[in-house]
């Protein structure tokens, strides 16, 4: 059996993986694909002529013959936008489990990741490049816990789904950075959050699911803690 | 067979069938669903505490044994969130051509209802509900009308998916309001946007497909025209 070609286009960082849910999604479907590093700060212009009109990663392309990634077969399929990805992922490969079979767990799969698109990522980025009350941010993350199941392992069930890929990068750079106060706020404004997330009883619920993806190879291989480190002192500096 | 039982709860109109996203995909599918019609401005306590919590419809409550709507058993499943209920009712549908069988042509359905959601909504109703400049909301829907295959009826083909159900009610909705002047926006200012989207050269490929769209039952089951006139004049009152 052969299947299509797929390249997948993504954020270039210093080992090559970037945290990424399709990133995280590929590796747990065990996906054979060819990576495809783009510099987002100096984006080649055949990307967006040829792969991506909106010239964002994540985006790829998929069908046989095996393309040039710099020059895909016309024929081929381009697909972006990270929640597009992740559910073409899951149909790919129906037997990754990233998608569970019944039709209601695949309902919960998805009100979580709608959840988390939302009203998670709104807040957060308003905080993160503007410096915004982290209020907003915080019931975020309070509404999320309440929708993790009281002791399975992910966030729908024992099975790790598209909905930890959806999240898990997210998480992965809140602990991260508020811990290291990188971010378009007031200097001493990240750590409190840090707090009150990784570390407050309030949200021990978080915490233990936190413990549950940001252990997973997937995980481990697609963060990259010094990298994301040395880019946040430069892009995040205070003046 | 027995399937499990459906109950649908959506907001009441006259007629008793909304302009809604799911409702179009449950005629599209020829499901049998009960309906039970929430009032939206005067909502039962129940609702809230045992159907959606955040008190909105559309919402479902899903699995035997057959329940009273007003107090569905705690083993059924509640599921909200347009975007999910369309992806759930083409799962319990899957014959129904809802969502097509081919992971790329899945994608595309939801890139397509992707864009609806991140770019038409927030303009549209940025427009309708606090008088901003219509000039996003019609940028948007250029966007929305380069997606469409130049000559296909629908919005990924010649097969009606969730991808003109998610469009369906918002273009329909538009057509009606602008083309009455109904909105929060200064009198006169809802025409012009009519005349631009469903009128003008430009928008001719948008025009045909709206035409394609708004000629099916499962749409002119669920635009009730009358009722909407009547209930958009004391809601866009202007003083
Ligand atoms: N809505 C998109 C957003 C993707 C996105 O923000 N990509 C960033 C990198 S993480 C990018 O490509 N930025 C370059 C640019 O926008 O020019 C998705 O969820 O996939
Ligand atoms: N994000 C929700 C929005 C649903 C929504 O706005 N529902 C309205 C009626 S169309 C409602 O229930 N409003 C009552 C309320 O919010 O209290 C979806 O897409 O299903």
């Amino acid at each position: 059996m052969t299947t299509p070609d797929i390249i997948f286009y993504t954020a270039k960082v210093r080992h090559g993986l970037p945290v990424c849910s399709a990133e995280i999604a590929f590796q747990e479907a065990k996906a054979d694909v060819t990576r495809y590093w783009i510099d987002v700060a100096n984006k080649p212009e055949w990307f967006a002529a040829r792969v991506n009109p909106v010239g964002q990663v994540p985006a790829l392309v998929y069908g046989s013959p095996k393309s040039d990634p710099e020059n895909p077969s016309p024929g081929s399929a381009k697909i972006a936008e990270s929640v597009v990805l992740l559910e073409f992922v899951a149909d790919l490969y129906p037997d990754s489990g990233l998608l569970p079979k019944d039709p209601v767990e695949r309902a919960r799969v998805r009100f979580f990741i709608d959840a988390v698109s939302t009203k998670v990522f709104p807040p957060f980025f308003a905080f993160l490049y503007r410096g915004e009350s982290p209020d907003a941010f915080i019931a975020a993350a309070a509404e999320i816990q309440e929708l993790l199941p009281p002791t399975a392992q992910f966030a729908v069930g024992d099975h790790f789904t598209i909905a930890d890929a959806a999240l898990a990068p997210f998480l992965g750079r809140s602990e991260l950075y508020f811990r290291n106060d990188f971010g378009r706020y007031g200097e001493g404004a990240g750590p409190p959050v840090y707090e009150e997330l990784f570390r407050s009883e309030r949200f021990e619920r978080l915490q233990k699911y936190f413990a549950n993806i940001s252990s997973r190879e997937s995980f481990k291989n697609s963060f990259d803690t010094e990298y994301l480190i040395a880019r946040a002192k430069t892009r995040f500096a205070r003046h």
